[in-house]
């Protein structure tokens, strides 16, 4: 068994129904992966005590390292501690600092324990405790078949919690001592290119670079590529990262937009924060989406005033001061529409820059010609302006794809018209 | 083993790096547990040709029914198609439709094929080909331990139709076969309820009932119902559910707010088209999404006229009409402020009912007290307004979670405030 080979088992009747996704094991999948290991399989099993078992004692057979979520609440179908130290041939017993913790925290809220929670705090004697900072049942590590088997509870919250602290400083040291070092990491976020364009433009990235691996994953309209470096000497590998991070810029220029923690709207709002302007927007199509984005993070009342959405033609007239004239003339999704929408909303807002969004989102069944489109006009055609004190500029884009994905692309192009401006 | 005992496999690397998400479990595990069989487990492995013959050959003995995706594509790396000829004894071959159905398609584009578009459309000699009408890879079923084992493609969309298309009708005359009739199912959509209250008001529900599940899924702000019987006469099992109807509407009361493939925007728009009103929001803290919500259906364009984001004070004053003393006296989360938010984007839209949104949406660290809240308007502290031309009313609402869960709350909540009203 080489000692980077890792598994994951799920243990859960809702995930079998198909109620609840798995998300654990995407969580434990990426993070194993980054950390050395080799994920062989994933599983998920019911909460019944033969298929429990059966499925440890494979999967130890199987990996060094096996990652085991749920079956750790406080009712009579969370068995996982019972069947773990059956199979151990133990008794469970409760840990007694996540006994103490739990009688605090009851305490405090004026809570009963009951005899189910209880139940919660045990672990198989001799296993080592895994304390839950973000919940009440500690995880823990036992060996099964000499190799690692940790076991989380199903609340992606205090799973992600107890790895962090707990898992994912162990799994170092067992890569450590087995002598591999730590790879080095880093996911270049993407916008405004193609897949196949920028696959094009990375090709033979790594060429030189031995035991360095590129991963691409699409989350339209974004592109994200990770690479992970696993050469024997940690600082020689941050090292070649940099190397690769220099050479990567140059081939994708401008479009990457931030890497690892950043998000797009939160390196729209750097953008417009550094460059001390205020932003406003003037949404059609998007009903509101780009609004939305911009101040999904805090602090964006730092640069964003507001928006108008103005879904109607009166309200682009009646509160924007489009021309009722350019609506008969080019239609309301045009760019004279969108030029007049950017401008109505610098000037009802104050903003030093405004964008605007008109479009037809689809589908192309609507009986409304503004959301079905025409053959001059079809589905995912939008017009976008951006209006700053010294002129206002219109673009016309054709998005691809459903309603969803249309009006999704187009609030990000709009936030993208600002954050360029802005550099 | 039981005839209705079924697993689900997927073949992927990606998946076991973490890199994408393994919706089709989902998918097929809900369709799989409606149809009334029951998944004993679900499990993921590499495309390495040793980890797949396990797979499928311990699936295929525990398991009457094995449903795998994945690994049908026109590289070397998918091997599904080989991994199981080898199994079988057989030999690959062009699925001859399959073969057909590609060269006209691509004869339409002008696209060339190549060898790589030849493996595609192979499939084990003797095994039964499913047609792919979303794409070029059949799906195919062969018989492995005397138990039927479906191959389906990994693309989510393909795989979709596939399984619609072919495996639901097989698995439907598989369970008739053995005696078990259709089962009657029906989802309905909660909101405005916490979860731990819809519990307790379906205690017993199912009482009286034999062979019927309650399956409960929660996505906040809605929560799901779902009932599922399986009695052994189809018809009676579909009477049974609507005395379930009756009965669980009678203890929910308006909270249902749709069944099935009804959502949230849908419902509220059929009611202001039924009541043939208009509505105009104004938004500050959730920055555009009640307006994003509202008119991700489409046919938004009945009802809806625009929306005001009001993110700074100065928008609300001067786009709004919000008198600049409210705010100074008030505050800007505050019934007043919420009222003359409301009053303010029914007169500039025109209208016949507003509904605005002010609020704390946190983190609590953030330096903004706007964002972070104070001990008298702690974060999540909202304040709503419904204006008509009859009256305002206003009503302040402490939602609980972070950023994001409160002001998705905030813009459920102002949404449904319009429906109510339309009814």
């Amino acid at each position: 068994m080489a000692p980077h080979i890792a598994a994951i088992l799920a243990i859960g009747d809702e995930v079998l129904r198909g109620e609840i996704r798995n998300t654990n094991a995407t969580f434990l999948s990426e993070r194993l992966f980054d950390a050395g290991l080799e994920v062989c399989e994933q599983r998920v099993v019911a909460d019944q005590a033969a298929a429990m078992q059966r499925a440890l004692q494979e999967l130890a057979q199987r990996a060094a390292v096996v990652v085991v979520t749920g079956g750790l609440g406080p009712t009579e179908d969370d068995r996982t501690v019972d069947v773990v130290a059956d199979l151990l041939g133990v008794e469970a017993e409760p840990h007694s600092a996540s006994l103490e913790a739990m009688k605090k925290r009851f305490a405090a809220h004026g809570f009963e324990l009951t005899p189910n929670n209880l139940r919660q705090v045990r672990v198989p004697r001799g296993a080592e405790a895994l304390p839950n900072e973000a919940g009440i049942a500690p995880g823990f590590l036992v060996r099964m078949a000499g190799h690692a088997v940790y076991f989380l509870p199903g609340i992606p919250r205090e799973m992600e919690r107890i790895y962090l602290d707990h898992v994912a400083p162990r799994l170092r040291a067992h890569m450590a001592a087995q002598g591999v070092p730590g790879a080095a990491v880093r996911t270049w976020h993407v916008y405004g290119m193609g897949e196949s364009h920028i696959d094009h433009r990375l090709a033979k990235l790594l060429e030189n670079i031995p035991r360095a691996t590129l991963h691409f994953r699409t989350d339209a309209p974004e592109n994200h590529v990770k690479v992970v470096i696993r050469g024997p000497d940690t600082d020689k590998n941050q090292e070649l990262l940099e190397q690769v991070d220099r050479d990567l810029r140059k081939r994708i220029g401008p479009g990457i937009y931030g890497v690892d923690g950043e998000n797009f709207p939160m390196v729209v709002g750097q953008s417009l924060r550094a460059a001390g302007t205020t932003l406003a927007l003037a949404e059609s199509c998007t009903g509101g989406e780009a609004g939305q984005m911009i101040t999904a993070e805090p602090g964006a009342s730092d640069f964003f005033l507001g928006s108008v959405v103005a879904y109607s033609n009166d309200v682009k007239v009646n509160v924007l001061g489009v021309k009722a004239a350019t609506i008969a003339e080019s239609g309301a999704v045009s760019e004279p529409c969108a030029k007049e929408m950017a401008e109505g909303a610098r000037r009802v807002t104050g903003a030093a820059i405004a964008v605007s969004i008109t479009g037809v989102a689809g589908p192309a069944k609507e009986r409304d010609p503004s959301a079905s489109g025409t053959s001059e006009k079809p589905v995912g055609t939008v017009c976008l302006a951006l209006a700053s004190a010294k002129s206002t500029k219109a673009v016309s884009k054709l998005f691809s794809g459903d309603r969803q994905s249309i009006r999704r692309a187009a609030a990000y192009f709009a936030l993208d018209l600002a954050r360029r401006h802005s550099q």
